[in-house]
């Protein structure tokens, strides 16, 4: 299946630990395009970059053959920038600097030749866009969307719930799961998102892994046992790249293919930490894909009969 | 096979957001034998208690069929006493108050009868005493041992480290390996543990399920998932008892064994934490388990082919 993809087109700058990079491909539909890419050749962005997007990110993107008709360029603006500093234990993060720059008055058109898209990947940005986009692909036959906390306050969670009422999937990490909920408790937390409208709900942990949470039941998967992580931006979104890639394969989309979406998402999670900003999910062959997704099943493995 | 548990019996004080209880008989060897009864017949108990020890408390003992030859009673002495008060959040406590008692002078003499025992399962004490069982049982065919982090500070972790080189599994929480290796990463933490002559180790991460590591591998599980925590106060014990006690009807022990063992220390754990004290693992019948341990297995199950 086609995915489009929106979201953020950027360039960051990272501090972590051990490294310095004042200059990095960054934005949630790179991280998301560049994971997705491994498991479906039809995927369409939809963004805006500035006169200043440098050239060989740009030459990036169209090496991994996204389809870049929804790519805008405001020759006058300045692409959306973030600065981050990673501390010891990489779970912590200070946000050093954003500068909205044109996304500040992003108002997404979908190319016509975008409208049969047949899944919305739905990144992280205001619940306004999200929506038009939403409007713009009625028949989009799975919406999947990603947010963060920032959205889950005034003024904009009355949008954000809307959001919620129109989508398939939803994937948050824990402690976004327990604000938009107010419950402490988890597995309650995911209960009282559901009851918003939400079939599936996807809840990410980091290290400690991922969850599922469908009618059919729940289903909960590690994460790969890492011995170093080198930077964990983009995580998220790899994560999602992999669930929508694998999705895209599925023609029809049951429990067990929420639930590979789900391995397949920790898989380019792993890949994309090993290294600074999207470099760990390029130049991946399928047997690296295989062999780790290989890793993570084992993992979980045990033979048990029960009565 | 026989069980031998040493550890602590105790009177605890127990509060926690919504209740509070003065009194909850207590102890890891209390915890670890309720838990550890319903996989073997033959569970020896080696502790100290003192005078005052409640009549009702030792009845549940031994209405649990509990071998308490090694249960010695110092009559003017008291009983070991903790108090603690629970968070909001269930995952942070305070010590109010601990009390050595008759567990200061506690030199355990294993009677005869216990000196065939075949697994060896030694709760949290200091490493000396945990170092003088396993001198006088030489033989048993499984060696276990829980610790915390108050031993694994001078002038206690040479000791501790002793007692490591002589055992077979070693568990204990991720915070506790952290802290013994040194390591922020909990799959570095657990090759430094290993190396320190730990063949098989379980790091239990609470609500994000536990780790399982040895020469045949790395098994991840997650936690059962509970709308409700009523009294976490010795999950970690129950786990033991789980996890020993499922061993000891293996005749040989094999990496599916400690698997299968790593998922009943589990389950034995969130029925721990859903009532007060030991009250959760009390008065459960096979099918209880056998439905939750079901539920755990099919919480990760996943069908994927691999090539």
């Amino acid at each position: 299946m086609s995915i489009l993809v929106i979201g953020t087109v950027a360039v960051d700058a990272i501090e972590t630990p051990t490294q310095n990079r004042p200059q990095v491909l960054g934005g949630s539909a790179t991280y998301i395009a560049l994971a997705a890419k491994y498991f479906t050749t039809d995927i369409r962005l939809v963004a805006v970059i500035g006169g200043d997007f440098p050239d060989e990110y740009l030459q990036v993107l169209k090496d991994n053959d996204l389809d870049l008709q929804g790519l805008e360029v405001d020759p006058n603006g300045k692409t959306f920038f973030w600065a981050g500093r990673y501390h010891e234990d990489m779970n912590n993060r200070d946000t050093l600097d954003t500068q909205l720059n044109v996304l500040a008055d992003f108002n997404p058109k979908v190319p016509a030749a975008y409208l049969d898209s047949e899944i919305l990947c739905l990144g992280n940005l205001s619940p306004a866009v999200q929506l038009e986009v939403i409007k713009q692909i009625p028949n989009a036959k799975l919406k999947v969307l990603d947010t963060m906390n920032f959205w889950m306050t005034e003024p904009f969670i009355d949008g954000l719930k809307d959001v919620l009422k129109e989508i398939d999937v939803l994937i948050i990490n824990d402690a976004e799961a327990k604000q938009l909920s107010g419950c402490s408790n988890l597995i309650k937390a995911a209960q009282v998102i559901r009851e918003m409208g939400v079939p599936n709900l996807v809840i990410k942990k980091g290290e400690h892994g991922a969850y599922l949470f469908t009618d059919a039941g729940i289903f909960a998967a590690p994460a790969l046992p890492l011995h170093e992580i080198t930077d964990p931006t983009g995580a998220g979104d790899s994560f999602m790249g992999g669930f929508v890639g694998y999705l895209a394969q599925c023609n029809v989309i049951e429990y067990n293919d929420l639930k590979k979406a789900l391995l397949y998402g920790t898989v380019m999670a792993s890949f994309n930490v090993e290294d600074f900003g999207p470099e760990g999910t390029c130049n991946l062959s399928q047997e690296d894909i295989d062999n780790r997704m290989r890793t993570l099943v084992t993992l979980g493995e045990v033979e048990v009969e029960l009565v």
